[in-house]
Order: structure tokens, then C-alpha cells, then sequence
């Protein structure tokens, strides 16, 4: 049987502002509606079962997986969770160990969650052939031929002029996996012809996987196969050194067949690459933002908020607008996007954890203002959905009802608060709020005190607990 | 005697997003805590008195002057209104008549209202030099000695090389006036040291000044002299063709003496030459904002938000960030913000025209947030000030009082509402906020229903009338 196995525990910094430790680029909706993990998980319709396709992710993100993956009735319990990221080599030895455990003949497309893919036809195809080829105890990984020189991926060089054939699919064996390369070997990379970009997407028998890495990372071997119980993975995971699979097995392994990727694909790893794939107007300004550019060219906005951007006789640049946080990036700089997440973080500030609007797994709040001993949010609340039976020490709550009704409880009383009405839950107050509808519940609340932090919180009783969820 | 007239009805449009039509430059707080205005009536101190200092300014500014006034002890009467921006020659004509017929001997300064000097004393020393040598019956202009050759200030060309002296005051005839000079010209004129920039600050009689302008502008002069009423500015300024007091009168009268200014003078026509003045960084940042800067330099950064503004590799800009419209502005390109505001006119826009936090006569709001069928503000009203009793069709209101207490009435009801209360206010009823007490009300105001324009309001009784007043 075929499995998948979606990457998405990835804290990609490179998006930031939009991106946010909270909120990594997988889960981000920067093309059309769906997010890029959605898009992973849409493009295996046909290919891998919803029951088959596992995502792996980081504890913290379960509730966001957990709503993303719902609609593509991809049971709970195919979201696997890690403690800590370990960068792919253990996450997919995780995987494996655990589908290989339910099944022995167990097939795995190995995806990361945050790429991007034109032609999802092409892509099933190439998928589909590197299917057989596995079959074939190859460790198969899909390459994608350089359109440009590109620096900003790994190369992996063919080992074989010609293309061999398994039931009329094209592979090749690969002769060695490269890092990213200088400008000049990445020319020479480019004109070669037998070099492919590596696309990280892998597809390859569990346990011939599995076999692979007894061979080249038998400590992480030994360490996963000490994983017997749910509990296992919190005691083992923090011992992990991370490595990636592309480091610690692809290099090695005499194993690897190489499939070239019939679509287009780039792995978006910043602003400048997601530039590359918006529409332009004839200056090469995007123009997917309410931006009034005079004389500026090649300038990219994205933009997060309500805010117009405007610009006057600047080029070449990326412009990223959230509520809280601005960007004005030199387009050659966008990698290092990643430092100034380094910067924010060492400062202690709070721009790269999370956005004034946060999801929650009942629906989000944003944080509209903050003052003197007030503070306003929205509140959204998801239909059928409720938030913990709680109390706050410090302060008191207002609450205007603007669209859809809440069932409140405020002490022993529990009243529906309609459109247009109001209700109060002063200090000290055990309180819930809850949408017992089918449309969302949108409430204004206005808090009132002396300390308004979100640690000033008492929880009673709570639909999302905040704990591990099982893994193996 | 000696009085003022400052000139404070431009609406420049060369520091939007920060300036907008209903807040021009001359009533921003650009530069320390004072606005441009208030530190050129602060700068006259000890050379006009409070009640012989006028302010002429559009119709719309009123409120905003006499507030700003209020504290220099200037009398509301000497605050000159205007229904429509002429230019310079018809606002100090008015003034001069105005003036000139309460005092036959009246000798006028005439000052902008949105320039940046240092030296305060200097200024007065300067000032004083110049109504000595105003009461020879000279029409006397500040000369500013360029210390660079810039096309931004138009320029005057002493007569002769020599200064002359009135009872000890240095001063020149001027012999020419010239427009913003080419890059090319504007060299020539900085190395030969016969030209100054042109300030628009200027000393003279009212009567000297009436009878040159009875010279070279007959009409304007007719124009003025009909009107005797207040009623009549209304009627005649619509005629009254725009002209500026340089190119009508300046350029023709053989009475002008140039001073030249022993102070530092900017007319701070732009962002480039705003950031001139601010503190900067050893790569030439300004650094008076939140701001991170990764490997930029020459960058600027202009505040009025909470967002953090961050820069990778960017050189030379000036970036301007408000709650609903950001700049971003090459520094050698700042002349041509007043295009993108005229292209904002153009599209219809609102940014152009207020911020989203609005002052009042009474004190302020602050749309924090629409959405379908809700408007959330703060609203902040001033010690001892009260709204309109009034009324709306269309809408709800939700009122949290989050500091100070509210004397609210509703329908036939008064109450008193406290800090961390709150008011509910049924749609069509008469309604009426105040604040009686010393210390300033601060209300976050939901408002609800299906339309929510600023229009939708029924006055009845308003402290703050919104007609013309009285001229002359």
C-alpha cells in the first residue's frame, strides 16, 4: 500500500513578517485560499488514500493541522507529533517505523508541506513512476531540471548519461548529492544537463528505508527502535541530534534512483521566489496589494493588513505589511530574512512569535489596541465551538455581540447573548463563551484592569487541552 | 506697534501620509513636542505681544488654530479665517486692512507657519533689525545665506555689494527675485555670494504695504477694500484670484531691503529635508523610531504607529508609516509625494484627506476597526467638553467607559457612567456625551447596524457650530 508522509513541522523564518513562530509558512495562505499544506495534501487526490497520509509537525501546531487537514477527512491520528524539530531524517524514521509497524509492504511519498507545484496532473504522473521505481527497492528521489542557476538549492548529479527504464519509467542513478553551490559551479551545474535541483520530495519502501539507515545513522536507528509507547517519544526526542535525510542517508546510500519532475516546482524559500511566481505589471511590480507605485519598478508588496503602500522611484524591492510588523527587503537580500528573525528574537521582542491576530482552536482573537488599563480584542468563535470555563484575578470583561449569538455562562448563569447585545463579566467571575450555532460568533470585548496579560487565566474545564498528543 | 501675521492655512501635501488635508504640516508635532505652528508663536515671544498676533487659516482649521493658540493667550478674534487659500498676496492684504484700520502706524511680521529655525534669540535679533529698518518705509525681507547650492528655495539677488545701515542694522537692497533655480544656476548663485534664499518671512508697514499693492495689484487692492462686512469675504473670496506676495508685489516694488538671517532657517518643504534635522546613526539611519535596520543606510523612518519598521540592504529612503497608508520614498524623489496625493485625489481615496485618529474641538476618535455590520472606536473627550446632543438613524451604540467618567444622556435620562462601566445607546434615540470632570474621558464606542457612515447624524445642540466666523 502507498503512504505519505507530509512534512510540516518546519519554524521557516524567511517569510517573516507574514510567517511567525506561531503561524511557520506551511499553514500560510500566500497563494489563492489554500495553504500550502493544504496544496500538498489536494495534489495526492488519487494517489495515496486521506487514511494513508500521515503529517508529522511540531506539538504546537497540532490544533492548525488538525483544522487544515479535516476537510480532507484525514483522521487525528495520522497527525504525528515531535517535541522538538529534528530536521527530516528523524521525523521520517519516525514515520516509517510507524507505518512499516502497520503495514510491511508499506510504500512512503516523503513531501515536504510548504513547496510549490504548477501542474498537479504532471505531478501525479511523476509520482506514479516513482512509485514503480521504489517498488524496485530503490530509494527514488524526484529532481527537478534547473531552469536558471540557481544558488539557493541543492544539486544532485546523475550518474548515467542515459535514462534507464522500470515498466517504461524513466530513472537515473544518482552519482552524488551537492550543497548549494556558488554562482559559477551553479553555471556549470546549469550547463551540464546531469545535474537536477533536489526537491527534497523522496518516494521509497519503509523498510528499505529503514534498512538504509541502520546502515548510515545506527544510532538514531537504535534510538527510534527504543520507541515503544506514546510516552517513549518525550523521553527520546530531546537525545535526538538533528540531521537531515539528504545528509545522513541520500549521501551514502547506493540505493538512489533519481526521477526528473515533469512540472514546475520551486521551493519558495523566500520573498524573492514567491515574487517570481505573482503577477506583474509592466514595470514588474506585483500586483496582488493596494499599492499606488510611482515610477517604481520591480517592487513586490504583500501585504497582511488594511494599510495602503505606496511608493515613489524605488526598485527592486520586497515589501511585507502586517499589523504589528513592516518589512522593506533589497530583493538580492531576501535570504537574509532569517537574521533579522535572529535579531528579534535576541532583543526579546515579540514581532517573530505570533501576530496581533492569533488562531486558537475554537477561532482566533485579534488584539486591536492596547492602553492604559484597557485593552480591545475581536473574538471569533468557530460554529459549535467554545472556549475554556475560565476566570481571570485582574481583570473584567465587556462583551458587545456584533454578528451570530453567545451562549454565556457567567457564574451560575447561563443566558444567550444576541447581535447587538451586551454582557459583563466582572473580576473574578468564572465565565465561558460558547457559539452553539452553525454561523461564527463575532464578539468585540473590551477588557478593563490594572494587568491585562493572557497569562491571567484560570482553566476549569477546557474542550483543547494543551497536552502531547499520542504519537506511536 | 508691532504685530504678527502668521500665515497657517497651507494645505501641503509634501508630508503625506503624515499630513493630510484636514491636518497639514504647520499643526503636526513633527520635531519634538511642539507643533510648527506654536514654535513660531513661541519664537515672537518678547517682540509681539499675544493680542497683536494674528493667525490667518482656512475655514476648516479653526478649531484646530484655537487650540493651538489658546495657550500663548492669543484672543480667539485675531485668528483671521479664510473661506478659500488664495495665496499669500490676498491673506496679508486682508490682514494688513484689517490691522491697518485698527492702527494707522501698524508695522507687520509676516511669518509662515510651518518653518524650522534654531537660535531662537538670534531669530529676535534678526526680527528686530528688520522693524527698524521697516519703519524707513521699506518692505523688508529675511535673506537666508545658502550654505549649499539648492533648487529648492527660490533666491534674491542683493543690488549692492555693499550693506547699508539703518541705526547700526546691516541691510541690502534687493535687486532681483528669482524662481527655483536649475541645479546649474542654483551652483552659480552659491558661489558668488550676492543671492539669498528667499525665506517668505517679511517686516514692513501695513500702510507701505497697501499702497504697493494698490501698485501692482489694483485689483486685488479693489477686492479688499469692498469688503467691509463680515459677510463680504464670503462673497468677494471666491473671485479673488491666487497670487502669491513674491511674484506680485516683491518682484515689482523698488522699496525692498533684504536682511540676511544669522540663524538656522529651513522651510522643510519635504521628507529629504525633514530628515536632515534628526539625530542619525554612524550609516546615516535616522534613528527616532522603532525601527530595525539589517545592513541599510541614509534610511529614514517617520513614525505614527506602533508598527515595527524593519530594513534589509536599504539605501538612501525615507519611509513614512501611518495606521492606513505607508511611504516608502527614494530620498532624491521626496518632491513628488504631492503627485501620489494627487493621484489619491484622482482615485477617489480617503487617505488623502484625515487620519484615522480625527481631531475634534472637543477632543478625539479613532476608528480601530470596521467590519460587516460594526465600527469600533476610541473616543477621547477633553476636560470639560461635551459632543452634540444627537442622533442616529442607523446605528447602535455600545459605550465602555475605560478612563475618567461620563455624564451621558439618554433620551430623557442623565447618568453618570465610571471608569470600567457601561452604556448602551438604542438606535434613533437622542444621545449626549460629556465630560464634566478635570481630567480627560476615554470611551471605546461599538457601534452596530447596517450603515455606519459619519453622516448618518442629527444634530440639536453643538457647542462647536460648524459656520464661518466673523473677518473683519
Amino acid at each position: 500500500m502507498t503512504y505519505a508522509i507530509i512534512l510540516a513541522g518546519g519554524v521557516g523564518s524567511r517569510f517573516w513578517p507574514f510567517s511567525r513562530e506561531l503561524e511557520p509558512k506551511q499553514f500560510m495562505r500566500l497563494i489563492g485560499q489554500e495553504s500550502f499544506l493544504e496544496s500538498t495534501i489536494r495534489r495526492l487526490k488519487g494517489v495515496v488514500d486521506p487514511e494513508r497520509t500521515f503529517i508529522i509537525t511540531n506539538n504546537i501546531y497540532f490544533y492548525e493541522v488538525k483544522e487544515q487537514v479535516a476537510k480532507f477527512r484525514i483522521p487525528d491520528k495520522n497527525i504525528i507529533l515531535e517535541p522538538q524539530g529534528k530536521n527530516t531524517a528523524p521525523a521520517i524514521g519516525l514515520c516509517a517505523k510507524l507505518i512499516g509497524g502497520l503495514d510491511k509492504e508499506a510504500v512512503l511519498v516523503v513531501l515536504p508541506a510548504d513547496h510549490y507545484i504548477k501542474n498537479a496532473p504532471n505531478f501525479k504522473r511523476t509520482l506514479k513512476g516513482a512509485l514503480a521505481v521504489a517498488k524496485e527497492n530503490f530509494l527514488v528521489t524526484i529532481g527537478v531540471k534547473p531552469d536558471k542557476p540557481s544558488t539557493a538549492y541543492g544539486y544532485i548529479k546523475t550518474g548515467n548519461k542515459k535514462a534507464q527504464a522500470k515498466k517504461s519509467v524513466k530513472y537515473f542513478r544518482a552519482e552524488k548529492f551537492l550543497e548549494k553551490p556558488s554562482l559559477e559551479k551553479a553555471k556549470e551545474y546549469f550547463k551540464s544537463k546531469d545535474y537536477y535541483w533536489n526537491s527534497g520530495m523522496f518516494v521509497w519502501k519503509a523498510g528499505i528505508f529503514l534498512e538504509e539507515m541502520r546502515k548510515y545513522l545506527p544510532g538514531l536507528s537504535r534510538q527510534l527502535n527504543s520507541i515503544r509507547l506514546i510516552q517513549d517519544v518525550g523521553k527520546i526526542w530531546p537525545k535526538i541530534k538533528p540531521i537531515s535525510v539528504d545528509y545522513g542517508i541520500m549521501e551514502h546510500s547506493q540505493r538512489i534512483a533519481l526521477i526528473p519532475a515533469n512540472f514546475f516546482w520551486t521551493d519558495l524559500g523566500s520573498w524573492d521566489a514567491l515574487s517570481e511566481i505573482f503577477p506583474k505589471d509592466k514595470k514588474n511590480n506585483t500586483i496582488n496589494a493596494d499599492v499606488l507605485n510611482l515610477d517604481s519598478r520591480g517592487v513586490c508588496v504583500f501585504s497582511r493588513s488594511n494599510r495602503l503602500v505606496s511608493t515613489i522611484g524605488v526598485n527592486n524591492m520586497v515589501i511585507a505589511d502586517t499589523p504589528d510588523a513592516l518589512l522593506v527587503c533589497d530583493r538580492n537580500r531576501t535570504q537574509d530574512v532569517r537574521q533579522l528573525v535572529e535579531r528579534l528574537k535576541k532583543l526579546r521582542r515579540k514581532e517573530h512569535k505570533a501576530h496581533l491576530t492569533q488562531a486558537r482552536p475554537w477561532g482566533s482573537f485579534t488584539v486591536l489596541q492596547e492602553g492604559a488599563g484597557f485593552k480591545i480584542k475581536i473574538i471569533e468563535i468557530s460554529a459549535r465551538k467554545r472556549l475554556s470555563l475560565q476566570r481571570h484575578k485582574n481583570r473584567a470583561e465587556h462583551w458587545v455581540v456584533v454578528s451570530g449569538a453567545a451562549r454565556v455562562t457567567s457564574g451560575d448563569q447561563v443566558s444567550l447573548v444576541r447581535s447587538n447585545e451586551s454582557i459583563y463579566i466582572s473580576k473574578g467571575r468564572k465565565h465561558r463563551l460558547e457559539n452553539t450555532l452553525s454561523q461564527p460568533l463575532r464578539i468585540v470585548e473590551v477588557q478593563t484592569g490594572n494587568y491585562l496579560g493572557e497569562d491571567d487565566i484560570e482553566r476549569f474545564e477546557d474542550d483543547f487541552k494543551k497536552e502531547c498528543r499520542p504519537v506511536c
